[in-house]
């Protein structure tokens, strides 16, 4: 432990999104949406294909939320319409098959993250908040051999202002004390924001198209934005 | 409000199952299977479907856990497996429709819930436990009409002794304050009884196969059963 105490600190709370921030989760998509295109090359080209996938996936986004499960049915339905039903059995099998991978993909931590995690649990309390699947994110949690380093682990439909709230009040954690560290600016750190909370953005390389927003001026002064977990440490001891 | 205040109550906490408990769900399941034997009648009997259906959910759970969206992967990969891939794409799409539409069915509350739920609300808290996929049973609950008399809502991914455990921890719960109501002799009362809590057992018309456990005497003696959910307010102001 450094010399900072638990007490000298401006959070009682710190809470981690998982994918794309504790460990690796968009490139698993971009990989099966790869494998995907080429399955479908013989009917349509890439880009067509890319199009209507993420058409699909936003239009079915009301019916089957986040996560893998989700994604599969949407990928099948992309390829029924792209082939106008010519799909083989065996291809859609195929399909399934990529989401039974993506749901047994090995958990695969994020340079860094193992060590901060550990040390921080050490000074601070810590929880995961995190979005999508519940059976997917518990196995995920399970697996990731650090989900003993965390006080609590909330996972949700969704991550909007309302949501936060919820938790927060659940947990007895005032705003202002509570800071949240992710790298979706859509769900991490404008909500958190909005509630007058502290947050920390690690952009992670690739970004799924729906959860991009435009970073604004005025958002830009509210948080701080890091590199990679790396730098975690030394900007918290700083606060 | 009747002559019983809130300090005579044995319990600080009643929780209650949702699926099949509050509302119908097994129904939805069983009418889809039916029309699912429908559609690959041309192939099969519909013994053969059933059964294979089943097998093929099970050994699933492990990747897709309860719910919708892996019932529904589940029948898509029941179909090509049967017909040896020859389903044509449209019935695939026919599958997945039908998945869309349990996941938009209209929450159809069962008898005496509404009043039986709100007195209570007003006598004790209740929270919900439910097990399944989280964006679907948060949708339902929403949909419900009576999500505001519960002070918490709970959706996990199994319901097992330890699932419980959590929770009771989590919200300072002593076992022998809380009284489970659901059911699932599987899920809803044989886990809580082990943990030395309360259960009462209302039976549901339909069970899924999965779910049907065997009754011993030694479990009888520890719970209750009633009827229906209209005698359970009787029941309860009689503890």
């Amino acid at each position: 432990m450094t010399s900072q105490s638990k007490t000298s600190s401006p959070f009682i709370m710190i809470a981690f999104d998982a994918d794309d921030t504790l460990w690796h989760n968009e490139t698993f998509f971009s990989d099966t949406q790869a494998q995907f295109k080429n399955l479908l090359n013989k009917y349509h080209d890439h880009e067509i294909i890319e199009k209507k996938l993420y058409d699909v996936e936003i239009r079915n986004l009301e019916h089957f939320g986040y996560g893998v499960k989700g994604f599969t049915l949407s990928m099948i339905e992309t390829a029924i319409e792209l082939t106008e039903g010519r799909i083989l059995g065996k291809e859609i099998q195929t399909i399934i098959d990529y989401g039974k991978s993506m749901l047994k993909a090995p958990v695969e931590l994020l340079p860094d993250v193992k060590s901060v995690i550990s040390q921080l649990s050490q000074e601070i309390p810590i929880m995961i908040i995190t979005k999508g699947d519940l059976f997917d994110q518990e196995s995920k949690v399970a697996r990731s051999g650090i989900a003993d380093f965390f006080t609590h682990v909330e996972i949700l439909s969704q991550k909007k202002k309302a949501d936060y709230e919820t938790i927060l009040n659940k947990y007895n954690i005032p705003p202002q004390q509570f800071l949240m560290v992710g790298n979706s600016l859509a769900s991490d750190i404008l909500p958190i924001i909005e509630l007058g909370g502290h947050a920390v953005h690690i952009p992670y390389h690739t970004t799924w198209a729906h959860e991009v927003v435009e970073k604004k001026n005025d958002v830009k002064d509210k948080h701080i934005t890091l590199e990679s977990m790396g730098q975690f440490l030394e900007w918290f001891h700083n606060q």
